[in-house]
């Protein structure tokens, strides 16, 4: 175990709150979800899995996610043009700790 | 393994979703890291902790933590005042899984 960030309050550097940052927010666990379940997802599809969400900032979160290493992005030479996500090895293995986050949030009943 | 999540998109009964609004935030997790490093901890002391956070931040913080289960408050009978905010078993069983996000945070060396 690294405990870096027991040395909290840091902020900055605390890989927990860096982690926080990655896949908080209103959308990201659900792109992650998503995309985990479905395996390589054309954007269309994705979008209509994503209830509510607009193209603004799907595209906008999906960037993100890529950026940091959590998505890939894959563009095919067809026409019409076809853009293809999915997960990276590093979101794959994130994929059994929200397992984790989510049965504990299950487990005390937790509520917002 | 419980797989609610796994419905997704499903966001008003997903316990990730939900576990994201219980330690998301600016300062949630950075108060679970100082109770979870001190033990019981006075008021005073935590806020000394947490570079920054003002007294409404924090006092509010505290009491949806509370409200949640994830922190117990004691309110101790000497003058003065002594007010002592620990974590609860809930929480306690949070902590292994942060340090997981922790750990996958650092291998990846993701960056926000």
């Amino acid at each position: 175990m690294i405990e870096t960030h027991y040395s909290c309050p840091c902020m900055e550097q605390c890989p927990l709150n860096r982690a926080m940052q990655l896949i908080g927010g209103k959308w990201k666990m659900q792109i992650i979800c998503s995309l985990n379940n479905g395996g390589s997802i054309r954007y269309n599809h994705l979008k209509q899995r994503l209830d509510g969400i607009s193209n603004t900032v799907l595209a906008k979160a999906l960037k993100e996610l890529e950026e940091c290493g959590l998505v890939t992005r894959h563009e095919f030479m067809e026409v019409p043009a076809r853009v293809e996500y999915r997960t990276t090895k590093a979101c794959d293995d994130l994929i059994p700790i929200l397992d984790s986050l989510s049965d504990w949030c299950e487990k005390y009943e937790m509520k917002e």
